[in-house]
């Protein structure tokens, strides 16, 4: 919700807490145990989180948007998607910041340095690091020249079969979850154009996990063996807000004409 | 919930209902319109219902089950999951009964009737027919002898392309809605083996629409355009419940060993 005063915009985000799993905790208002009429509850809880002062970047954010699919054929990729990402590309410094170990090296939990085929594991922003069935872990790649998926073909196989193993081995030792669990996948197209996998519990239903937004890692390997150049020939159907600079680039140059 | 009394057993259903749109419907307990303290707001909508008499079958679906990826090589598919469908299919009879227009008949908003490219659309019984960002329609399939997504091959091309192209014609011209904002994907696993396509809107996030559960029917045209025989040769990795028949065949034949 926007609320604005005096010229100051402040967001307050509202969400709606799970239902407690201890259910005496439930405060019945009417209830009739003979099961002849409905039974209705009572529940508390909100949690709410203020933004402010905010920028139009905030509003923009959170501001409820339109999404859409569009299918990206190769050519597609070639002269619409690259041309967009080489000349709007947010920098990635701060992944090359975090590679170099310059920050948040405290919070590394594998770290393979090889620079052809080696990864580290950090733990996602958006993880608390303590409810296991929000895990949320992140592997990037030490190799700086693999944009997105688009760009993984043959020679890649052995990065992305040591991020499967040793990702998921890390995160069965370190959290005791079993692989069976793990929902890994890259994004596409991803927030930053750095390769990166995201590891993921299979109890966290997110819209990141969507199909037209996240492709699973066993996926593109096992693409990549049937055919090496998967990648380089296969549309790919992804999913955006209506206002991305890029969906707006596709409409201008595909949709129009 | 499970209640029981009197050696019978009930459940209730209780769904937290999504903010009103209007916010201001939204009641303030506090509110401090000079941003330096938290708003809390109050709200009230849950949805319940319940079900009485219940039977083992209705607690174990409403149980909160974990669940697990699995991945199924084309001999896996062949030898543990054929065997397992074909010893344990649930009978289609009620779809050759909508498919043959005995029932539902009223429900059909486009049919098709080639026997061998044609297809039917119904609205999911998960869509009220109302709210279009819920918007849920099935395409079913004429033909009887598509099981699933292991089934398809380059015959089946003209079928695919059928169901995209009039399934997306036939919601932008009755629901208004864009075909960039339609969803539509395969369960693999289906939850009955009878080929059909799930249209969503895109603003519908549901586990249902998952990486590892559903399928893009863009990338199944996709796929086997670029390999005629890609859905009989490639791995593929579905997300089940840890109890379900199928996954327990699974640890008994594959894991164990």
């Amino acid at each position: 919700m926007l609320q604005s005063n005096s010229n100051e915009n402040a967001i307050i985000i509202a969400e709606k807490t799970p239902f407690p799993a201890d259910t005496n905790s439930l405060q019945a208002i009417i209830t009739n145990i003979d099961f002849n009429n409905f039974m209705m509850f009572f529940f508390e809880g909100i949690k709410s989180s203020l933004i402010y002062p905010c920028t139009d970047m905030h509003i923009e954010k959170y501001r409820k948007q339109n999404r859409c699919l569009i299918q990206e054929s190769a050519d597609d990729y070639y002269n619409i998607t690259l041309p967009y990402i080489q000349s709007n590309q947010l920098s990635v410094e701060w992944v090359y910041n975090v590679l170099d170990k310059k920050c948040e090296s405290e919070r590394i939990i594998f770290d393979n340095p090889d620079q052809i085929n080696g990864f580290m594991l950090l733990p996602d922003l958006k993880w608390n690091g303590i409810d296991i069935e929000n895990l949320y872990v992140q592997a990037i790649v030490y190799r700086r020249t693999i944009k997105s998926v688009r760009d993984l073909k043959e020679e890649h196989l052995p990065l992305l079969k040591n991020i499967r193993e040793q990702g998921l081995k890390t995160v069965e030792e370190k959290y005791n979850v079993h692989r069976q669990q793990i929902r890994m996948y890259l994004h596409y197209q991803p927030s930053y154009y750095h390769l990166h996998v995201h590891f993921v519990h299979i109890s966290y239903d997110a819209a990141a996990n969507n199909v037209g937004k996240a492709i699973l890692l066993d996926d593109v390997i096992n693409n990549i063996s049937l055919m090496a150049d998967y990648y380089q020939k296969t549309s790919l159907t992804f999913e955006i807000k209506e206002n991305h600079p890029l969906a707006k680039h596709y409409r201008k140059l595909k949709l129009e004409n």
